[in-house]
Formats: C-alpha cells, structure tokens, sequence
C-alpha cells in the first residue's frame, strides 16, 4: 500500500510543506524542541530544521553527531558554535528569499541576530503555530503512544495509592509515583508532580511539601507520565479517613461537572463549549467562582498544547484529538478538589484513557 | 545592621533598578520564569514583574492567588486572561515611556503584541541578560543553598553506587538515583539523568535504555538535583570489572585535564582561559579533538546559566560565580568518558564543591 511507502515523519514533514505556499514561505526555519522532535524524531538539546518544498535539513553540533547521522533523514548538518550559521548557509546556496520562522517560538533575539545574518533580498516571515496546528490530530501510531503512557501513569497511580497512610510526606509520595513511572518504562513525569494534603490542595500548582499528611485529610494528586516522548495527565482525590459533608458535596459536584464535560466531546463542538458546559454544572452548585482555571488542554510531546479547551476558544474538535478534561474547585483554607482525565476525541464522540475509578477513594 | 533590614530579594530588585537608567528604561518587564523566581521568590508557573525604580509589581492568574497575596512583596496584580494586560494598565497609569524587555527570552510573538498594546508614545527597549548578569554572582545565602544541593546530590549517588551490578538497566538506575534524591529532599532532578553504558556513553547526552548493563562495561552517570531551586551538577564514570587499558589511558587524560582547569579557576581569569587549560592537557594526550563540547557553565536557579566555561569566552570569573568544570572525550563505538565537579570561585582561587572522590571506580 502506497501509505506504507512513506514513513510518518516524511507524511508530516510533506503536510508542512504543503502549506509553505499559503504563509507565502519558500522554507521554514523549526526550533521548537517538540516540533523538532515531531519532524524528525531527535530528542536532543541542540537542534534545528530547515524544512523546504522537497527536503529538510537538519542541523546539530558535534556531540549529537553519532546517533544524527544513524537516526535522521534528511540532509544532515553538524556544525560546530551557533547553528544558525548552518542555517544561514543552506539559504544562501539554495536561494532562498523567505524564511518561514516559528513566531510563537523564537526569541526576540534569535530572530534579531537571524535578520541581520540573512543575506541580501531574504526576509522573515511569521509562520505562526503551522507544526502545532498538524500536531493537534494524533496519528494511530501517536495514539497508541499516548494510550500506553496513559495506563502507565494509571499503573504507577495504583501502585502508590496502596501505600499511603497517615504520616507519610507529600513528597514521599511524590517520589514514591516517579519512581514507579521509571519502573514501568517511562522516561519521566511530563510535569511537576503535584501531591497536595488538606487545605493545601486548594492551591492549584503547588510543590509537594516535607508536610506530613495527617489522618483525617484530602489528598490531591497531579501527575503524568512522560513515554517515548508522549505525556499523560491525570488528577484524583482521597481522602483519609471520612471526608465531612462539604467536601462530599464538593466532589460531588466537581465529578458530575468532569462527566458533563466529557459527555459533549465530539467532533465538531468547539473547545469553548465544553468548558461552558463544566462551567454551567459548577454554576448550578453555586461553585462556579471557584473555578479558576480553564476546563483542560492537549497534550501529546508536551503537556500543554493547543487545543485549550477554555473560555469562549473556537477550536472545533476533531477526531484524533487528544485531550485533558479537568475542572475543579478551589475554597481558601478549605480543600481543592479537581478530577482529570485524559480523553480521546473520536468519531462517535470521544474515549476516555484514564482506567482509573472516580469513585471517591477513602483510605 | 543596615542590610538585615533589606531582604535579599529587595537588594537584587534595587540593584536592577539601578541599572534602568543604564538601558535608558523606566521600567524592566522580567518574563523568564528564573528571573521571576530570582526577585519575588514566585515558583509558580505564570508570573511576570515590572520592576521600576522605585516599586515592584508582580503579575499573576488567580491560582496563585493565595500564595502570591501570602508570599509576594511589592504590589500584587492578580490577572484573569492575558497577564500582559494587567501590565500595560501599569504602563499606562504609571505613564511609562520605555519598557526594558528581555530580549534573550521573550518569543517573537509576545513581543510583537506587547508593542500593539503599548499606549501612543511608549516604546520596548532590548535589555540584554541583566539579570542573568546579576545572576552571575551567588550571595552567601545562594552558595549555602548550591553546596547543600551538591552535598545532596553526591550522597544520592553513593547510595545509587552501591546497588550497581551486572543486569541492572540503565533506566533502573537513573530511577534509583532519581527516587534518592527526592528522598533526600530534593524536588527534582536539575536535568534529564544521564546512565549510559559502554560505548552508548559517547553519545553526550542520550537517555538512560532499557539495556541491561554487562559484566564488563564502562557506566557514565551524569546528574544533579535540584534543591529549594537550586541545581547541582556532577559526572562520574566507573567500569564494572577490569578497564582495559586504553579505557584506563582515556580517564587519566580526563582527569589530568579536569584537575588542570580547577587548578587555573581565580578571580579575574577569564572563562575562555579555563576552557583553554583543560583543551591544552586532553591535546597533550591527543584527545583534544575528542572533546566536542565546552569546559563547562554556570549554574544556579537554572542549570545551564551564564557564564559559559567556553572557547574564547571573555567573561572574568568573580567570587561567588558556582560553574561546572566538566572535560569529556567521546570515542564512538568505543567509550565517553566525562569528569564533572560543581565549583565555587573565591577569593583565593576556587572550592571544589562536590565532596565524590575521583578515584576510577571499579565495581
């Protein structure tokens, strides 16, 4: 079959090309690491793609050498001090006149210096977010990544959860997850792991403390897994010993705001409307104000991509989507309580990846 | 005494505010996350300040709310939306007429927005790295905090150490060393772990595999931890059975060009002296065209921070600069072999941080 002549890469790095005619680029200069990564599998820390109509250049220094020239397609560039100048070479010999870059990326200064060094008749040209926006729609093989890295967090989850009891840290436990996500293969979390105890939890992003967790408290945990490359993002609370009335009702609330959510994925609907929709269940348990924060976002090389499934944004969902359905609650002194999944969008309406129950654990 | 009635963090606020004038600014817009963390002690995760001569605002979305009001001195902005929106408002009522940018940091595409929203008669000015520059020099309290994650860091490798054998993977390893750091109390790793085995250890920077370490192979760990902000950083080899010889030859090189660029750190010599120092030691053994990377770096609240330990770097090493002192040499199919120490310039030359013997460690 003609598909399997072409490797994905090579499927993505076409899809690119083909829309250098519309940003009015003759090439376009890619320096986001996941964009990198995503046009040419390297996972290196110095890395640059010149992607063009018919061939990519990849440019890297000497100590990625080995491992460049085994692993990418392409013309393979290694180039000693800035790369840049690599790039600057390429698009003199090619002719090149303009150069699409990475507006959303670059750096006031890169693009400075980039100006400066491009040779007479080149110019710049704002490419936007054009690899995030092919990004948005996973392919099987992606799919299936992030399916695994989505059990392996639930695994590591499951795992810790039967160990947690009065009087150990936050931090304990946090450890405690990571090193069970490396276990069972992933590279690392794909973001700070949060493990917040009573009143603490209601600060949405914080560090897990030297804070022993007491016998009667809420625990909140946040945490992903990082698997070849792909994230994961989940959130539950617990509870130790038996959670009072109000903190019932709040997870109460907060779950069947989550399950409204993920009832209106589908294709089609726009990421405003699902964050209206878990907005609108808060509202009715007068909760809304103490939902700070948008409704979820995508997520795949990075755990925060487009879409953002937020206020008023206009991004229709399509199938292939992968993304986080996470509203939550937070009162001052009192407790946070926030459940997230990660979800599939699909053509029937959606999947839900996370196995794990959204029953109100009590320990 | 007159200094204990300034914080830490309002001396580092009022020795950039004294340099405003220098880039002909009103006021500084500081958007890097270290920067931010470096003069509001803010950890979170959306922040910016504008630093004026004679006040601080700090910007923020309402999850941080409680700890920003708790935490934050100087005049706290909680946002809802774009936080730059709350700083143009500040523009515009403090009638600020040039606003100092990060122009090492800040992406092409909020620069480009910040300038549509500025009021008529408002303009950006590139501000260069001074923070980073101020950065640079570690206060006693600083210092304190670096050497307690040395200190941290070499311990979670002594009891990683232990439980290194034949069969073990490179991945359990970097687990083991990861979950003893946090043990120990640190929060993170300060950089992705590296455990490479054999001759995957001439690849610089490659993740730890699934591949199962042989009875007679060479172990290149590079790590460091990351402790009430601050990073760590150290390399060390050690072969598992008998070296042979050309191995044994390798590190000696090393080592001989590692001890020769601590020997030359003092005050005044400039970065590109020490970088030249240990090249000069590895071409004496014909390695020199085997080390394809810098010296070393700075490092801090970031792990990679200015000054860089490169080939004709300029800058002059000051008491109080932490930096990496790190020779390599990479001989594919073969071996890497890389000695890292984290190292503190003083008045009297310099103090090796990491307390790990270098001895060639065999297991």
């Amino acid at each position: 079959m003609a598909t399997d002549l072409i490797s994905e890469i090579d499927r993505r790095r076409l899809d690119i090309a083909a829309r250098l005619p519309e940003i009015k680029a003759d090439a376009l200069l890619v320096s986001s690491p996941a964009n990198i990564r995503y046009l040419s599998d390297y996972t290196g820390s110095n890395g640059l793609i010149l992607l063009l109509a018919c061939e990519t250049h990849f440019f890297t220094d000497p100590r990625y050498e080995i491992s460049a020239r085994e692993n990418i397609t392409g013309k393979v560039h290694i180039v000693k001090g800035p790369l840049i100048a690599g790039v600057i070479q390429i698009i003199k010999r090619k002719r090149l006149k303009r150069i699409g870059f990475e507006s959303a990326w670059t750096q006031f200064e890169a693009y400075q210096r980039l100006k400066e060094d491009l040779p007479l008749g080149a110019s710049l040209v704002p490419a936007g977010r054009i690899v995030e926006e092919r990004r948005m729609l996973k392919s099987p093989a992606e799919i299936d990544t992030i399916r695994r890295s989505v059990n392996l967090n639930s695994e590591a989850y499951a795992r810790v959860l039967k160990r947690i009891r009065p009087g150990v840290r936050e931090s304990d436990v946090a450890a405690e997850i990571e090193y069970q996500m490396r276990m069972l293969g992933a590279e690392k979390p794909s973001f700070d792991t949060i493990v917040a105890a009573g009143a603490r939890s209601a600060l949405p992003h914080s560090q897990p403390t030297s804070n022993r967790i007491d016998a009667n408290e809420l625990l909140l945990i946040d945490m992903g897994a990082s698997l070849e490359g792909y994230a994961s993002d989940m959130t539950r609370v617990i509870h130790l010993g038996q959670p009072p009335k109000r903190i019932r009702e709040m997870y109460r609330a907060v779950l069947e705001a989550q399950l409204a959510g993920i009832a209106a994925v589908q294709e089609g609907t726009t990421a405003g409307k699902i964050d209206a929709t878990t907005r609108n269940v808060l509202k009715q348990h007068k909760l809304d104000k103490e939902f700070v924060h948008s409704t979820g976002h995508g997520l795949g090389l990075e755990i925060h991509e487009p879409p953002r499934i937020g206020k008023k944004d206009k991004t229709r969902l399509r199938a292939g989507m992968a993304i986080t359905i996470e509203p939550g609650v937070y009162v001052e002194g009192l407790a946070g309580i926030r459940i997230e999944d990660t979800v599939l969008v699909t053509k029937n309406g959606c999947e839900v990846l996370t196995p794990t129950s959204k029953e109100f654990v009590q320990l």
